[in-house]
């Protein structure tokens, strides 16, 4: 049946409630739902390993854009509704006419599965666009596995989602890994740990290692001195101007850079 | 007079009605003034060349944080009003207990002062974060020049300096500049121009030219057709994994990185 088949309908009370009740870290953990925004993240997580539970669509929408949709979502659970209702669903204030829910899917353990290294630790990130740029240059340059300490920022909050701008569905994310946990899953089998800090080695002089976890703190407190103290190395971005510091996306990028692209020609 | 001898005032009518006022463009232009918040900033601010008008500190505010703020500003306009006065005159939700006023410095012409390129073109940049973040980039890599074109946010946005850290007072900020405009102006002196862009040069295989300007497309539509018709390098940062584009404020810190860092080692 073709999407313009469908009727639009109204979403009932309990559904609604549901879906904007997602708006929030504990019922999205209840449930084992969180909501996907947007006609790219919404195509990227239907044809991803990610189960789309339902899709929501504006009856403002275009009919390609619908059909697009359609074309590419197995499931039955695709529903036009009102755009009013869609504007309640949405966590932004600008809805592009789409809302899915997908399946939360923690990722717990990688130690048996190494050759998905490098990967990212990033200590106590709070900001949730700060981690969805963070995801989004990781994937750029083909990291796979994402550690989040405790007292991170959710990353199935909308917004880190939605400013990972599709990379999301593309790598794995580990939530509330303690340091030291990772530090003695992987280090027996002689992961390499690098961190970010201020007095270290410039990231340019430095070729990759595969089998290595890139160690970041946050923008207000640095890398604490646990993770320090366990470091095989500590990298540093040479300043050639005035600053105090530079933002911490802005710091993933250039040390993945320098070491992932910058290695071509060391 | 030590600062915990100033008398905490309540703000006039009027002063209070211009400062809230500011948090609008075309007031700020109208009265030559922009909001400087923080701390940190304002100190950076008074130590810099612009010129601050004003001074606001909540009676909240520490008498060490006073003090410091005190001993380096020379002006009497220091003025100590109620917490409740100085929420309502920022732009934050929880403000730092500082707020300034500073005058706007619109430098317009830089070609007979070529010695301070490289410099950074934007081209129709409008999230105020992101130019905030990319100016504190600059500023890290000892960029003095940046340039924005017509249909850019306003650089004295309040999230755009916040955003700086108080790099905002270490470099020049030229608005509303027109491509062609800078082009015909610096051309002529054999200024090297240089495109982000898809299917261009790796940057890290770049020598910096001390003459240059890095020209940056918006996030959404990239670099246009006529900058890069004039464009004397093309440069493109090469995925290794899974994306379709890097954030703006990323892109700008990996290029800048690649080209000034990076060419220590070429």
């Amino acid at each position: 049946m073709p999407i313009n088949k469908l009727k639009t309908y109204y979403l009932s009370k309990n559904e609604s409630q549901l879906l904007r009740s997602l708006h929030r870290k504990k019922e999205r953990y209840s449930n084992n739902l969180f909501l996907i925004e947007g006609i790219k993240p919404v195509l990227e997580a239907v044809e991803s390993n990610f189960t789309v539970k339902s899709i929501y669509i504006s009856d403002h929408l275009s009919e390609h854009v619908k059909n697009e949709i359609f074309n590419l979502y197995s499931s039955n659970n695709i529903n036009i509704i009102r755009e009013s209702e869609l504007r309640q669903i949405s966590t932004m204030k600008t809805p592009e006419g789409v809302v899915a829910t997908g399946e939360i899917n923690l990722k717990i353990d990688i130690s048996n599965n190494l050759k998905d290294l490098p990967g990212i630790y990033l200590w106590k990130i709070n900001d949730p666009g700060n981690l969805g740029t963070i995801i989004r240059t990781a994937s750029w340059y083909g990291i796979k596995n994402i550690f989040l300490s405790p007292d991170s920022v959710d990353p199935y909050n909308p917004k880190v989602v939605r400013a990972t701008m599709g990379a999301f569905f593309h790598v794995n994310i580990h939530k509330d890994k303690a340091f030291d946990e990772l530090y003695n899953d992987l280090k027996n089998q002689n992961v390499i740990f690098y961190s970010a800090d201020l007095n270290g080695e410039n990231p340019e002089m430095l070729q990759l290692k595969q089998n290595s976890i890139l160690c970041f703190g946050s923008e207000s407190h640095g890398t604490p001195e646990y993770i320090l103290n366990k470091s095989d190395k500590i990298l540093s971005i040479p300043k050639f101007g005035y600053g105090e510091s530079l933002n911490l996306g802005i710091s993933v990028g250039i040390i993945l850079n320098s070491i992932i692209n910058g290695s071509l020609k060391k």
